[in-house]
């Protein structure tokens, strides 16, 4: 089905904030199977939204709409939608108790224009917000639909997910099935032309390849009459994909790397601990983002300063002095000091430059030494990664290897 | 003038590409007093490249393009953009020397398809490419403009910063200045209530207010023949909303919370050190991905275990018994700790309920307790703030909450 995705909001027009929105959404219709023709951002202005919902019916049979829905006056998403499918506004009884009930639960004061949230065009199918005020909407006209969610993200793929899906995919005719097949440790182009015998002139199952920060995925998809015959179909070529790359492969099921490794630490009851220099607490951070991950976690510790790597891990000031806080002697103590200190069952440290300043030809940024400690060997990594995408991007990067150190050790 | 950015590329559509262009694009507009009134995204298909363009046309005096000026058959946009304006496509004698001469400094192989990115159309200004291969273009017809850049990122910002800008400055006849102002604790619709004196019937400057995960901003802008008069309007309401909100405003001039508090940290040159417990480390993170912050950070510690708690920063069993991990009495016991473990002139700890799971009717998840000690000084703040948006979302709020008390002690 041939959709348009409009996003409405004056501060994306200013360029306030990026249009990440369009992008998932797409990302969920191209995996089920719509084709997304359009993006249109226009912002809070009634005149332009109406002749851009009429410009789009003409191309396209569903149009999926984020923003403009909240209390304030310049929020108009939903009355101009009602407007272009010839419908009018009314109080919604539903919408209203769901309203008041949310404000109660929370504290939050009501305030006039909160009214605003309860009503809703006369035919429409209300899409409840478990994640915030705004209610989203579904309505139909002469074989047309329109979809329209709020714009905060958290709030909309909540509501994509829970309510638009289900709607979305009871309309289909064919079912796509797909799998979404994550590798780390191998390039797009690599991965491209390794695969190349399977891709090449294949219609079903299609294979396409996605790069992502410093991991690449794959996604393998079937169109067929019969949701079965799409999973054998592609069921068959994964199995033609793993022969090929299977010693890159952590996921078949789009699994962040993060999630696989919680998953294995609490599948498999092994404590971790960490000491980070480098990547400043993210490692941490990102395993205590894992709902119940406390039953392994252990502790973590940000040796920023060399002190707190004397203090904390006992690195030993000579070897701060002989060989920098970035050596693998150094990553090689703070394991140590960390394994002898939290007696974990594994513990990982990490330091390195993370830029921008503070490399050097010997010892760059983007070099890293990844210590760990697991069952009484220990062992240091050197991970080297040059980029030009700043800071946060070299940690993240460190991180993703830390990660994959770790699931490689215990998977 | 009116102007529509129309980004080019099925990648786009895809969702394989978060569509970065268009938001600094009109960043740029913005900035020089062009009203961005739509973007557009669409793929590689002339019939609809077409059409869009003609719509842009009817409502906008300028388009911006980037995307599809490449050597391979998708690439059409300077086809379509020729056709749409009466034009034909020609080979540009300078095009292909420039062209030329940049296969051989690079040492790359000159295929067919390469000499299409010598071909303009004839009437069209080349706009050459000094980040790669595909030069763009202007031209114009009947006070119609439309400017093509490449698709990469960084061929098209310096493509703009080097020829679009000073091309589009040449015909302005007015100037935008805005402010954006940053508030934390004042929830949007009740900024709007209390601001509605100033907003309503205001048409310049204009106000506008904008959510975003767990703060509030505002745009205070002005249109006016020259620069001296906007920022005078802005600075005048800008003193208008300080009267009314100031209490909550943190930033004028668009910082993120984490850097007015690491700047404030620098600039005043004190350290500081860090203990969490239910933000697994996202404080230290935090801090240390702002480049420099070394020079004040000293460490951070995830104490995630009631172990943990007793063994860094000595917090007694029996407080842990009597009052539970999450409690005043909890977070004042680590604060101490830390401060007595490392000196820092600022200690913060954190213990609270991340959720989904460990909440009760006495604790609720959201609920968390700040530790803070300064200069002598220890004080325990108590932050809840209930949700929906599941843990990550609940540890982000207590992050900015521990950055926020953070800012209100060394402002």
């Amino acid at each position: 089905m041939k959709t348009a995705i409009l996003t409405v909001g004056t501060e994306i027009l200013f360029g306030q904030i990026v249009n990440t929105n369009a992008a998932w959404i797409s990302q969920q219709l191209q995996n089920m199977g719509y084709d997304v023709m359009y993006h249109y951002s226009v912002g809070d202005n009634p005149g332009r939204l109406k002749e851009l919902i009429h410009f789009a019916f003409h191309d396209c049979d569903l149009i999926l709409t984020t923003g403009g829905l909240g209390p304030t006056q310049d929020d108009l998403t939903k009355e101009v939608i009602a407007e272009a499918m010839g419908d009018t506004i009314v109080e919604n009884k539903e919408c209203m108790e769901v309203l008041m009930s949310h404000f109660e639960k929370h504290g939050y004061k009501f305030t006039p224009n909160n009214l605003k949230q309860a009503y809703m065009p006369s035919r429409a199918t209300v899409l409840p917000n478990d994640a915030g005020s705004a209610p989203g909407f579904a309505m139909e006209k002469d074989g047309k639909m329109i979809i329209a969610m709020p714009g905060p993200p958290r709030e909309m793929t909540r509501m994509f997910e829970k309510q638009v899906k289900p709607l979305l995919e009871a309309k289909q005719d064919s079912v796509i099935y797909y799998r979404l097949i994550r590798t780390f440790g191998l390039g797009e182009s690599m991965m491209e032309t390794e695969l190349l015998p399977l891709i090449d002139g294949q219609t079903d199952p299609t294979i396409a390849t996605y790069a992502k920060e410093g991991e690449c995925s794959l996604r393998v998809a079937s169109k067929r009459p019969t949701r079965e015959e799409a999973m054998a179909a592609v069921d068959e070529m994964t199995d033609k994909v793993t022969e090929i790359i299977g010693k890159y492969i952590y996921s078949y099921d789009d699994e962040d790397l993060i999630n696989v490794v919680a998953k294995l630490l609490l599948e498999k009851n092994i404590t971790i601990s960490s000491a980070e220099s480098c990547t400043g607490g993210k490692f941490a951070a990102a395993l205590c983002e894992i709902p119940g991950i406390s039953a392994v976690f252990e502790r973590g510790i940000v040796t920023y300063s060399n002190r707190a790597k004397m203090e904390e891990l006992g690195v030993k000031e000579e070897t701060l002095t002989a060989y920098g806080a970035v050596s693998p002697e150094t990553a090689e103590e703070m394991v140590r000091g960390l394994a002898a200190k939290t007696g974990s069952d594994l513990c990982i440290s990490v330091t390195g430059i993370a830029g921008p300043g503070g490399g050097s030809e010997a010892k760059p940024v983007g070099l890293a030494y990844i210590g760990l400690s697991y069952k009484g060997d220990v062992k240091v990594v050197k991970h080297m990664r040059a980029s030009s995408g700043g800071r946060k991007w070299t940690q993240n990067s460190v991180l993703l290897s830390m990660l994959y150190q770790v699931y490689e050790l215990i998977k």
